[in-house]
């Protein structure tokens, strides 16, 4: 089942998207995809509905972020063996983790902005890992019984907030617009194994990002739980995974970051597309 | 003008407390205290209410955080001159940033909960500062016409997990528990300048952190000018502007972290008093 949200930001209705491709209005049913209703019996219910019964959305709609009022935006750096090697970065003992602000959180085609003075604004796509039960000491053999789905996500990167201006990744990671979700939560059951998820990015129509989840360092279970020895993780929390290769960071011999009119194209297998174009915040 | 949140967790009321320190019940002015009642015209119509004509709650209440539906609860770093020099820190160049869990949040007498395996849980004291209009490229001279109030935030951490878990502080400031916020949102007109504030956190009674916000490194002002050059400061936003010295990491010979039965008591001059007891999670 595919989920998404869609109208104006910061009042998107539930949806679905059918098997035909064609956009369903859910609002009869739950108020918002949001946490509470990405338990499995909720879940259930809304897979039991016939989508041929459920109004079609006529015209055409902007795509929010898949999931609304996201309690936290966590995030996974370094977590590929391959992307590690290219920053040079050692092999973390452990998940690190960092935090994206929750009003980074856009759509999947909404613009990217550049805050003002940013030269060094770069992509990063990311198997987001959208949790659907409360989550608190869990083993990572039941780990993946606390997702509700899955979805693609822009981890955008501003290198000089992120790097240069004194600790923490979290400056370069929060950035307005940053956080492009979507477009689709698909549940767990439509995807399968998590660990085998083939992902690209484009930046202007040339490939910069090629990979598969498969060579992740710590696995989406080993994460969850991890995490969850941490805190808890409750139902619409979002883990983004960490990046494959190929950021500007990474490119030789020099960074090409991005610039205003720059479109960037992300898929993951079975997860959809995501298109953004680079504005800047004059 | 003191707010505040009572009842359960999770479904918090709004209060106010009147200058006879009496509990007295805004429900019937707004749904809860949160960054849409929290805007000068908001604020002013509330001030202009008779409390004596507003319902006393009777009976002990608990007390939540002074703030629901946080947006993002960021934190700063080493900000106070004495207490970097206290950890063998560098004065930092910027504004340290890292953001604690929504899902830290607690009431100002809620229990605090150590981790399973936690060895290493620690107090910091600070003066938080809650967001109350939407802030983006502010001037330092405009930054605290955008700040509501301010509030008491123990910024509670696990050094280890801190420390030790591959990068990032923010594991070891995320715990659930690890945020008590309050207990009132003490309006900015209240408060008068916020550096020159005092404040002191007692463990079992002994004195273990004393200061005030005049040693800042980076004023509430300058901090505020700084975040919203990096994203939007929105409304409901929590910001907790770092400690002083006297926290157990920096205690000689050797540091004494927090058990199971520990008090620790925080006041900060004009903005009440917390307590939590310690407890941990077996």
């Amino acid at each position: 089942m595919k989920l998404l949200r869609y109208g104006e930001h910061g009042a998107e209705k539930p949806g679905l998207l059918d098997n035909a491709g064609l956009l369903r209005d859910l609002s009869g049913h739950v108020d918002d995809i949001t946490g509470d209703v990405l338990d499995d019996a909720t879940l259930d219910r809304l897979r039991a509905l016939g989508p041929s019964e459920l109004p079609i959305v006529e015209g055409e709609q902007r795509i929010g972020a898949c999931v609304g009022n996201i309690g936290k935006f966590l995030c996974i750096g370094l977590n590929y063996s391959d992307h590690a090697a290219e920053t040079g970065a050692a092999i973390p003992e452990h998940p690190i983790l960092f935090f994206k602000a929750n009003s980074a959180i856009v759509g999947a085609y909404d613009d990217v902005v550049m805050p003002r003075g940013s030269t060094h604004t770069d992509w990063e796509i990311e198997l987001g890992v959208v949790i659907g039960k409360t989550a608190k000491y869990v083993a990572e053999a039941e780990a993946l019984d606390h997702v509700a789905g899955y979805c693609i996500v822009n981890d955008v990167s501003e290198r000089h907030f992120q790097n240069n201006l004194t600790g923490q990744w979290t400056k370069g990671k929060s950035c307005d617009t940053f956080g492009p979700t979507g477009p689709w939560l698909v549940t767990r059951d439509e995807v399968g194994d998590p660990q085998n998820l083939d992902m690209a990015l484009d930046v202007n129509g040339e490939r910069r990002q090629t990979g598969n989840t498969s060579t992740m360092i710590f696995t989406v279970a080993q994460i969850i739980a991890h995490l969850s020895t941490l805190f808890t993780l409750h139902p619409g929390d979002v883990i983004t995974t960490g990046t494959p290769p190929g950021v500007a960071l990474g490119m030789k011999p020099e960074p090409v970051f991005l610039k205003k009119g720059d479109v960037m194209d992300l898929t993951i297998e079975g997860l959809g597309h995501q298109r953004q174009r680079v504005d800047i915040d004059a």
